[in-house]
């Protein structure tokens, strides 16, 4: 177990949508900026470790939500660093409603990459001590996003200067916004997000055609993947549920 | 002069680009949250407008820009309804950095909307009083936005799921992403926008195709258009400086 950290925030309006829930890009952007300021408050600098050719980068999420949060409702985001080995860290983020009830969970997977080689490196234990996270040889297991062949033509999205972070790459809730989108509007007005994975293989750069396959199958399950250059980006599966209305 | 009404914000990560600095869209959006944050304050609300039939719109920005805040920055952004006439109510934003310096200042026409006629209304005095809003039969002119030719093809967005707010239009700042996109990401880079006009025609609905016509002079004014189905959405225009490095 590390140290808990937690911050209340109201959700405003433009991180909402047509549901009038948050936008999934936003809800990540948030849960992120948390954990940057659990790194900041024991005086870790992402920017800093940047500079220094350190860069954390997540290579999997698992999501569970029993409920999104809806435009201007206040909620409670809790995080943690649960424990690290040699090349991930794992850390939690929970999110509750103002009566303390859980609204969604989510599994992150970390690892540290020195960014010139473009390669990983191990996990600095100073780094992990500084905010209370463990060293432990547990694996996490994440569901296995499953291979699936697409029979519809991709969506097109090319990748916008405001698309572009601090750092000069693809924020990752990017790809979840072109892997959305592709649903279409009728979809995401009549559904809810129960699930979602998401294994983030490698980077698209500013200017790329992104290809944004999407498929549905009649359990409510969609398949994605994003493809530059005939090579694979990222992959994801969602599970859905009808709303209620 | 109407009651001032402030508040405090740090700029998270997912709200800059690449130069370190906000996007124009996330400063826009941030000063719409504290105006909004004003008018819950005297127990004014938007959403339950809306439901009534009203909508406040804005049709026209002027933005004057000393320096844009930057990734973790902390601001004031101070905003006042000044003043309001039979049909339109003006408002304005300030933002100070932490030494108390001014960053930008913002000036906004806003007129109310029979949301079901899609027609202008008459401001309601007693909604102006509860902010400390008053009456003057003072017009403010807006810098004209020059007609422009534009000999360059647009550039083609597609309006996307995540672009539409929760009345279920797109929301104003995407216009701005459309416009600032087109320049391309070497001028965005090598360039500081200085002043800011636009004005807002008509509405883009989702799924619609937009063209944003650009054009640069050569003493560095931008021009933008973006229009669908031949017909004009919104005009801007833009005053750049080369970036001191």
């Amino acid at each position: 177990m590390g140290q808990q950290y937690q911050e209340t925030k109201v959700i405003p309006f433009y991180s909402t949508n047509a549901t009038s829930e948050i936008n999934i890009s936003a809800l990540f952007n948030e849960m992120l900026l948390v954990s940057e300021h659990q790194l900041h408050a024991v005086g870790i600098d992402s920017q800093q470790m940047v500079a220094q050719g350190i860069g954390w980068v997540v290579t999997k999420y698992h999501l569970e939500i029993k409920r999104l949060p809806r435009i201007n409702e206040k909620v409670t985001i809790v995080t943690e660093a649960n424990s690290y080995n040699k090349f991930f860290c794992y850390r939690t983020f929970t999110l509750y409603d103002s009566q303390g009830q859980q609204l969604l969970h989510l599994l992150s997977n970390w690892v540290m990459m020195d960014i010139k080689k473009r390669s990983m490196i191990e996990v600095i234990p100073e780094t992990m001590a500084k905010i209370g996270c463990e060293y432990s040889t547990d694996i996490w297991r994440f569901p296995r996003i499953q291979r699936f062949k697409y029979s519809q033509s991709p969506q097109i999205y090319r990748t916008r200067f405001f698309d572009i972070d601090v750092n000069g790459h693809v924020n990752n809730s990017i790809y979840l916004d072109w892997m959305l989108d592709s649903l279409g509007k009728d979809f995401l007005m009549q559904h809810q997000l129960q699930t979602l994975d998401i294994k983030y293989d490698r980077e698209v750069a500013y200017g790329q055609s992104v290809q944004s396959f999407v498929q549905l199958e009649d359990n409510l399950i969609s398949h994605h993947q994003i493809l530059t250059d005939n090579k694979v980006n990222a992959q994801a599966q969602m599970q859905w549920q009808q709303r209620q209305k």
